[in-house]
Order: structure tokens, then sequence, then C-alpha cells
């Protein structure tokens, strides 16, 4: 548990304090959570109630804003909580070195302190930069570059020659590299694979969630673009390329050959068809199935997918069709009897 | 294999022997898989074509219903059969004690008859309460603590501070604890993290299936509340709170901070978006895609959801509106003439 | 890096040369990707603009097609470049043997050159075997059966009593004979597990994606028959059974119960309701909801699916429905009117 007082904190922020300097704070929490010994934020003018009923004792607070309780002044006291939080809850490893049970091939090569959990197995060829942290259970194949500060949790699979930069982090369970879809029907009526001997290519700062799938190209790479965010349970296939700086909610999966470009938002269990281009900007909101290219900012709705007022509209008179028939049949029966009094 | 007399699995279950209660079954079937050695069982008087075309040695049946051969009267035949199931088939796993290829660190606390498979990894500050039985390759990081008779499966990664209760039951592949996905988009144009500082609070006799996301909250915790279970390949995203004594079905998902109360029934593939709250005894049908908060007992449908009945209603008219759309057209051609006529 | 005249090619594939039979290869690309060291493919006149632009060194071409540059006349210029691609390709192994850091119980039984790699673990009573491969952080449970040349990659887990065929492949992460989903709602309130005491098989040839689930069947069997191929992230839930040569893409799922026939394709993100039948031949298309069996050829579209056709229209004028509200009203008061022109 870290304390610090006001004074110092409103420094790691370039804050202005408010009240006591030395006012002492020892966690942070939002304003319904936090207690006399919290420091909280206050973002917005809509939470002014929420400051009044909370018990934080100091708050980070925006420059006009008038204090009731030791604070600080900042920019962005949101942007100030979540750097605090930071400094309060740095990320730790357990301290393995490369852990004795781990099983590391003598033809791997590892950088400066690099950290490898037990059980974990490193094979032959494969190469990781400084700092790098693989967990427990985490399996990186032959050949796998692995850039400096990337951080693998448990039980994540990296197939063979699959590369991923620095500063990325793969959460526990993902699976890079395993075979795209790729079947041909023969004329005996089975199957047969068609060969994937391509790979993936994760770069630099990317997140990749739990239990995500990346899979290696059938010739080239599959790529995941520079500060790209996948949520959990997404499925990335074969030959695709997403980014950079995109972000994926969880479940949502894209068919192979699928191009993503920069700044895409893709909602909760969004499809996208195969061999479609997404361009920047755009937003697919969730559970949407999207059968044709997106431009630029587009934002798509529904399954299969229209521009979003478009479908958001048909939506909203499709709940209305019952009405609609009824007024169809009423006026039939008055367009009849019309007819009938003019003949 | 097991071989009981009928009449001692009647006292089993508080039954009524019909016949020779002598007779003796070595297994359990369903009526159309059973065979002369099998007990099986009649639930329902929609099954009587079943029961006589059925190979089955004996029965178990309601207390009304005629026997035709050795049977168990019983006041619920199909619980009956479940409790007797459990019987025959009890849960078994193999008797690794400590592994002495598991790695349990010495910090780590562990109870009585606990058993840990080869290649579990266990860190400091862990707790494992009596009778945990944990498979291997399962990773159990820092600080977690896991109640009496929980039973986790292979290749499951429980991220450090991760509580369980008693009771719990965790599939294969599932990852608890794993970072909120929360981003901050800079000025620079990147994703900047937001540290997720929260935890993940598994209450007892939850059952969690495999490849399944718990992910850690922001700050707080995200809870699966007692008796909650969740299938194959489902999303829980930070800050969520889920039950008690719900179900959710497999690939659904929630967004961050949902609320899902009491025995709620959650269908496959369901998306709920983010901060709503679904009441006691509500039901999201399949594939719905849950827009707004839903009150207590509302049946949802559809993407977006609206009331099941409106719903349902809606798709069924949307299927005839090729047919609308004609009778438009002629309507307002026989408008067209009327109107030609009266002028 | 293989190098090969294009005479040995051609003898591979049942081809004939056209100009140099000593000219050279190291490489296969697509045309777009082909440099002078490279053979590349022309399967579709439709491509003769990028055969054109292509730096190929060399070409698989079908036996009407004229030759440009040194090449290689086949019936199939496609397949035989996925046949040459394997050759330049072959998928290769770590050599572990049996690797002293596996974990493989005295009362398995393995085959002949058997590969298990560290950290790997293989349970009494498993029988693998010829040439079967399993790679680290893979749980085989007890009494677990693997035929001659499967494949199992890392961090697999297989729960007891599961039974995989020949030539069968399993991606990372993937889940087979977890518990069915289901739940007897007690008296108190709770639900009550239902004893899942059947099992998995998985026949001959079938490929099974990553973090893919097949839960074990309640009684008797869940099945995943000959050469069928399921893709990423994909559910099957207890007593299903799928296939022949059925092809699942990303994240379907199966509701329990569900029989899917032969040669059936099903899209990304499909789901189908419990007990339903879906024939040979079949086609569900991506995110569809299936809610109805569906016949043999069938192709089925939407939420819950309709005939394709159906689907497709009333979607196309669903989003033509506010110009039809507006007609309608339009026209209510061209009657009115009307009517009030004729009384």
């Amino acid at each position: 548990m870290m304390r610090a007082t006001i004074s110092e904190l409103a420094a790691l922020v370039g804050g202005e304090v408010v009240g006591d300097p030395d006012f002492t704070v020892s966690g942070l929490a939002s304003l319904s959570d936090a207690t006399e010994t919290d420091l909280s934020f206050l973002a917005d003018g809509r939470y002014e109630t929420a400051r009044e009923a909370s018990g934080a004792g100091a708050l980070l607070l925006d420059r006009e804003r008038a204090a009731d309780r030791p604070s600080i002044r900042v920019d962005d006291p949101y942007f100030a909580f979540l750097t605090l939080l930071d400094r309060f809850h740095p990320r730790s490893h357990p301290d393995w070195g490369i852990h004795p049970r781990a099983v590391v091939s003598g033809e791997a090569t590892l950088g400066e302190e690099v950290h490898v959990g037990p059980c974990a197995v490193i094979e032959a060829g494969a190469r990781l930069g400084d700092r790098v942290v693989v967990y427990p259970g985490t399996y990186i194949g032959a050949g796998c570059e692995i850039g400096d500060d990337s951080l693998l949790f448990s039980n994540v699979s990296v197939y063979g020659g699959t590369r991923i930069g620095s500063g990325a982090t793969v959460h526990s369970g993902s699976v890079l590299g395993s075979d795209g879809f790729g079947y041909h029907l023969g004329p005996d009526g089975a199957f047969h694979k068609i060969p994937q001997v391509g790979g993936v290519v994760v770069e630099d700062n990317v997140e990749i969630g739990a239990n995500t799938c990346v899979d290696r190209a059938m010739m080239g790479d599959t790529v995941i673009r520079t500060g790209t965010k996948l949520d959990n349970l997404v499925q990335i296939a074969h030959n695709c390329s997403v980014g950079p700086h995109t972000v994926m909610a969880g479940q949502a999966g894209l068919s192979g050959s699928v191009t993503i470009g920069s700044h895409v938002q893709v909602g909760g269990q969004v499809g996208v068809a195969d061999h479609l281009q997404v361009e920047a900007g755009a937003a697919l909101m969730a559970q949407s199935g999207i059968g044709r290219n997106v431009g630029p900012g587009e934002k798509m709705l529904g399954s299969p997918a229209a521009p979003r007022g478009q479908a958001f509209r048909a939506h909203a008179y499709g709940l209305r069709l019952p009405e609609l028939f009824r007024e169809m049949k009423a006026l039939r029966r008055q367009v009849e009897e019309l007819s009938g009094r003019s003949d």
C-alpha cells in the first residue's frame, strides 16, 4: 500500500494543491466507494451530488471547480486519476527469473531481465527481447520473435514463426498462429486441407485479450497493427490485417482476408464476411454482420448491416408492422366500398 | 461398474419396489438405449410408446403408473434417475496428492486432502481450502483464495488476487481475472491503457464452463454470485455482477458494468450493452442484443431486443413485407383510378 | 528452403513442362507476391492481368492456356499449387520423443514414433496410436484413446474417456469432454447439476480449431463425424452429432442434442437451438439463428432464420419501411378526401 501527501501527488500530475498540502491518502477510489483515506476525482459537473455524498478525503478537480476538501486541481481529472492508479497499483509479476521448471531450449535467445515462469516452454530459435515476461504454461514455438517489454500471461499458445513486437500484452489462453480455416472439397467428397504456410505478425503496443485467436496466413502474414487492442474471445482469420490503433470488442470475428483500417471501432459479437475492407474511423455497432465494404467513418448496424440511421429506422418501423398491416386492411376495405359506390 | 438390486436403489431414492426386489441392474440409460441389465425412467406419459419398445430391465416410474416390469415407484422419476446417475458415475479424479511435478510455492497455504496435478502452478500467498482439486496445467496466481471442495480442471488461468468460493467448478481453459478492456484515446491518436486494478469474486457453487472469460474490475470487483452457472465461451467484462442462481448459455457476452439479477436466463450468443441492468427472473432469448434495462420477469428477443411477443410479431410480419408492398402498389393504382373517375 | 526444377515439380503433379525444364524455383507465391525465383499459378482467366504484372519466374497453368514463361501445364492449377505447397512447407514438429519433462503415466500405452512435448500430461489408461504428436501443456485424461497420426497442439484439454480417431488435428486451447450444461432447478431455488456421464467421440480426419469446445454427452456420446472441420471458438454442446464432412466456421454454436448431417456449411456466429436436425447439404448463412429443423440442401438466413431468399427479401423491403409508412399516410389522406367527395 502506497501512502502519499497530496502535494506529492500534485507534482506527479502537474496539479495545484488546494487546502492542506500534507494531507495524506493511501488509496484511490470512485466517489461512491472512497473513504477518508482515499483520493477520488470529479470529472464532470453531473457528479456534484455524488461528490457531496462522497466520503473521499481528497479530490482531483478541474481547474475551475470549487474545492470542498483538500484537492488537486488539474486540466483533466480523469486522466490524472488514471496516472495515479498506475502509480498506486503498478503491475507486478512473480520474480521467476528463468524458473528452473521452465523449459527453455538452449538454442533460444533471451534478452536482459527476462522472466520465464515454471512450465512455460520456449523452443529452439525463439528470440525474446529485454524485459519480456512469460507466465507459466505458455508455449512459444520454434523461431518466434518477441520484442522488448512484451508480456505473455499464462497458458498462451504461440505457434512457431510468430513475430510479436515491443510492448505487446497477450492475455491468458490466447492462441497466435493456429492454422487458417481453408479446405478444398475433393472429388471424393472429403475436405482436403489447404496448407497454411504463412505467419502472424503482432506489432508494437498491441494488447490481445483472453482466449482470443489469431490464425496464421495461408501465404504471407496475418497482421495486427501497432496499438490495436483486441478484447476476449475475438476471432481473427487467416490473412486479415487489423489497425493500427483499432479496437475490437469481445466475441467479434473476422473472416479470412478482411482488412480493417486505423481507428475503427468494432463492437462486441460483430462479424465481418471474407475479403471485405473497413476503412479508417468506421464504427461497426455490436452484433452487426458486415456484408459489404465500409467507407471511412461510416457507422454500420444490423445483420446484414446497413448505415446506422437507416438500420435504426428500419428496426423501429419494423416493430410497428402489425399496426401497418391493420391499417392496410382497413384502407383496402374503405377503397372497396368507395369503389362500389362509384360504380 | 456398479451393480445393485432395485430394492437397494429404491432405498437410495425413497422409492417403492414393484416386482422382484432382487432384480439386479448394472447400468442406467434412456428408454431407447437401455438393455435388460439397465434401469431407465419414465417421466411423462408421452413416452409410453418408448417404454413399450424399450429393452430396459427395470424402470423408475411415478407413483400412479402401471408397472410392466420390475420397477421403482417415486415422486419424481427424472430427479430419482439423476440421483442414481451420480451414484453409478461418481466424479473421480486422478489421485495426485501434491504431484511432485506440480509447482506449489512454499508461501501458498493448502487445506486437507488437496490434490494438485503435474504442471499446475500455485503462486505465493494463494490459499486453497480442503479437498480442492487442481488439474494439470492450471495456473493460480499470487494471493488467490479458493474455498473448500472447489474443482479446477486443466489449463485454467486464475490471475493473482482472484477469490473463488466453496463448491465451485471451473472447466478447462477458462480465464478468471484478465484485464478489463479499457483504454483512453490520447491526443497522440494512440489508446492508453486504463489500469484494471480491481478483482474477481466467484461465489459458492458457481460453475464456469470451458474457455469462458471473466475480466477483473477496473476498481472494485467483478462478481459471479452464488449458484450461477456459466456455459462455455462466455464473456463477462469488467465490473459486471451476475446472479445469484442465474444461467448464461454458450457464447453469451456482457459488456462492462452490466448487472444481471437472480434467476435470469441468458440464451446462447446473447449480448448485453454496457452499464445495463437485467432484473430478477428475466429471460433473454438466444442471439438477442440487449440495448436497454430489462425489468423483472421480462422476456426479450431480437437485436436490438424488444419484448418477446412484439419482436416475434415484427419478425413474422417482416417476412410478409413483399406481399404488403405489392398490395400497396395495387391499392394505390385503384385509388388513382377512383380519383380519376370522381374528378 | 527447398529448391527444385520445374521438371521435377511437374512430375509431382502429373504436369507437362513448357520452356526450360531445368528452370529452378525456390519458393511458391501468389501472382502479386511472386519474384523470379518463385512458382505461382493462374487458376482462372480473370487473373490474366495479374499474370502479366507478376514477377513470377514460372507458372502453373491449365492445359489450354498460352505460356509466357517457363510453365507447368496441369488439369487443375490451384490444386497442383496446394500439392506443391505441402511439399515446400511440410509440417514439422520439434523432435521431442517422449520429452523428459513430459509427464506420462506408466499405465498409458503409446504407439511407435510418438512425440510428447514438455509439460504435456498423459494419464493412466490413455492409449495413443503410432506417430501421434502431443504438444507442450496438453492434457490427456485417464482412459482417452487417440488414433494413429493424430496431432494435438499446445494447451489442449482432453477430459478422461474421450476417443479421438486417426489423422485428427486439434489446435491449441481446445477443450474436448467438458461437462454439458445441464441443471435442474430445485425447490430450494438453486440449480442442481445433472450428471454428465457420457463421452465425446471425434472420428478420423476431423480438424478442430483453436479454443473450440466440445462437451461430453449427458449419457451416450457427443460425436464429431469423419472429416468434419470445426473452426476456432466453436461451441458444441452435449449430445450433438456433427457431420461427416461438414464445416463449421468461427464462433458458431450448437445447443444440446442438435444433429447436423453431412456436407452442411455452418457460417460464422451461427447458433442452432436445441434438439434440431439440419440435414445433408444444408447451408446456414453467417449469424443465422436456427429455430426449426432444416431440410436437405436448404439455405437459411436471419435470426430467427428463414429460407435465404425470403429472409433476404424481407430484409431489403425492411430497409424501405420508412417509405412505405409515408406512402400509407399519403394514400390514407387521398382516400379520406375521395370518401368526402363521394358522400
